[in-house]
């Protein structure tokens, strides 16, 4: 009864959040060898303000830039 | 220090989070003799399209329905 | 799908827990009207030393005590 | 590599979050030798109907009263 | 700067850890864009006496069976 | 109430552990204004072959080294 919890930013579309979820699925799948239907993945958004690495808040790090691929 | 977190679909009203809230609390006191000023409950509000078990997301396994009880 | 985290003190029974796990799934049952088997019970034990209130280490404050009851 | 979790009320500037997060990030620093870079804090806010002591919601104890300092 | 945390029964080698460490980050490079030094993976092993689905204690259901795969 | 959770590796001292649960608890004090009694403290350790950043374990990366400070 795998349980995966995938922290990223905010803001990504339903289409993403879809192909994640399979993804990370099948993953667990194929290398622990257990049934999908054991597996639960729960999508974590976090607000930019609300995350920080180094001390800075990601807001502040990318200010004035659109949502980067891939945080 | 019991801490407790449930993680629910989101939707629930405060009437049902204050009954669940109570509950889980009177749990705790009951089976593990604590004192309930010592239990803190979060009740951790999940989107469905956050949520995925066997793969698929929960908004896309109950399209078109209303909210399901229990969930 | 109701996922509950509980976060207690190391050092409970098999017999406690068992009893715990029952009636947290029980609780959420009677109050959110959810099935048994969509309920997950996760007890997420902490040593003592690694749990503070108030800044103090749990086990620097129950120093030369018995495991409390509750706790 | 610490990853810092700090679950607070909604509700704070992003002025306060942007000092938790160095001041979080400095204390780590100073107490484990790490380097600033390895360490992220997430600040995880609760809605004051989602979180509960001893039973009540937190939305339920402070009725009609605004938000507090430091919850 | 995705953060993914797997929650599976104890009892694995470091051999498969380490395979799904690298096809998690694997997954999240591939599905987000990401690059893979921004993932960390955590693996969060349980004791199968702490973890119930339906109320029952995992290590109830599967008394006298060895460590079955994929759980 | 805030509830701070610090995941780090296994492997520091009980004065350590002191040092910094104190130290994160007059961080939220200096900052939020909270309470010191209100503020709990979670040390969440994991094992260095339960943690990898961009798809190494962190046990295999630092292979024959003892135990760096700050991780």
């Amino acid at each position: 009864m795998p349980f995966v919890t995938v922290q990223i930013a905010k803001g990504h579309s339903i289409e993403k959040k879809r192909e994640l979820a399979k993804a990370i699925t099948d993953t667990l799948v194929a290398t622990m060898g257990t049934k999908p239907e054991w597996v639960t993945v729960h999508i974590d958004e976090f607000e930019r303000d609300n995350w920080a690495v180094g001390g800075t808040l990601h807001s502040d790090k990318h200010k004035g830039r659109h949502l980067e691929k891939g945080v």
